[in-house]
């Protein structure tokens, strides 16, 4: 009887090439399917609800496996799994779902959060974990940019080309909140879903615009995909937070 | 013309044997003497307001140097302090002192926190930052006992040898803050000074009280120095951070 698991997994980036299985084997992907060999004794395949770039981090990933050997419970999986696992990747929750649920198909919505520290001087715990701008910025072009992004629009502007072009590139930024605490900024991005690097494009062009290199106005012409603008910044991956896929 | 700087510096724990200088040359007493002998050509001995055991973190330890050679501003030696220490240490703010100050003699009072993660499963991005303690937990118990911390009290049961008795053992406990916010409890430790591993045996013997290993009499009879009590607990380093040393 297969068994389908959904598993909710937090990693620290910095210690993987990313989520996607490759050669090298140093990926989430592979770190789970290793543990899942070794717990099952055969091959079972990692589906998860989107690739993460090397030195994203992961509060909430979800995946989905298929398990045709049931003798331990989602709890007992939990434990197994994290007991194989380096403590870089841990699998938070594990429960049984009905097999047509998928981690990627099923999702209607991603929330991504992105850190950046504003101080002259990096702090050594936020090191691999924030992107540190010097540049003087300004909070207030930062809220009102942002707030530009809500709303369904085509951001075939803020996509990375993966080596085949995207279809599809309308979607639908349900908010985007910033706050500030001292010298850490938090963007936080809700939206039905996201193309390849767009959170770190559309960060980029924040702050672009927060330190005047880029206008509101010349902002608002990209997400309406008038015209090229030339360079574009993508944010660094390691200030890149996968908060919770939604399903 | 003898010019004494006074430092504030921050590290991540992980990445270092403590602070004390050590043949291997891996510590953060080291790393800062070997930067400063780069930038000013000669030796030069880095002063700090305490040790730190390897793991422990630091938000803002203190020390001093003496600098004969004063061609550089403190902007300038924080600048190229920074440009050759690793990430995981950073000089923070760099001043003039004048020559009666000395980082450890001087100095007043420190603060301590020590962070707990009372959940089932470590989130990773907390790895290294905190200690994981599963057993059941009295959040109102552990409250109740830190506060008998509080005042003036011989600390000898709360201190581990260093190879030479302390001879005076008596320290003021300003105050002890006990918070949570979901898993993670953050104890902090206010107070005139503090015996080698103090805070992380008081620590220990919070957690024991809060898990019903110990009652809060004989946590009292062990400050009272009534009685040896037996097996002492030493919470680990990797949940201890110097928040900042008073003047």
């Amino acid at each position: 009887m297969l068994q389908r698991l959904k598993l909710i997994v937090s990693y620290d980036g910095a210690h993987f090439a990313g989520w996607q299985s490759q050669k090298h084997g140093n990926t989430v992907q592979d770190c789970l399917e290793r543990v899942f060999r070794q717990v099952a004794g055969i091959a079972i395949r990692v589906h998860g609800a989107g690739r993460t770039d090397a030195g994203v981090h992961a509060l909430a990933q979800c995946a989905h496996v298929d398990i045709e050997w049931n003798r331990l419970t989602p709890p007992q999986w939990l434990a197994a799994l994290n007991a194989g696992l380096p403590p870089q990747l841990r699998v938070l929750r594990c429960e049984r779902v009905s097999n047509d649920f998928h981690a990627r198909f099923s999702a209607t919505g991603k929330v991504y959060q992105y850190q950046i520290w504003g101080g002259a001087i990096l702090p050594p715990l936020h090191y691999g974990r924030v992107w540190h701008i010097h540049r003087p910025f300004d909070f207030k072009i930062l809220e009102t940019a942002a707030a530009k992004f809500i709303g369904r629009h085509d951001f075939a502007r803020f996509a990375a080309n993966r080596g085949h072009a995207e279809h599809d590139t309308v979607r639908n930024i349900r908010s985007v909140a910033v706050s500030r605490s001292g010298s850490l900024w938090k963007l936080q991005f809700d939206g039905d879903g996201f193309l390849y690097k767009m959170v770190r494009l559309m960060v980029g062009a924040l702050t672009d615009c927060a330190s005047g290199r880029l206008t509101i106005d010349q902002l608002v012409a990209r997400i309406e995909c008038q015209r090229n603008l030339g360079r574009r910044l993508a944010a660094p991956p390691q200030g890149l937070y996968l908060v919770r896929v939604r399903y």
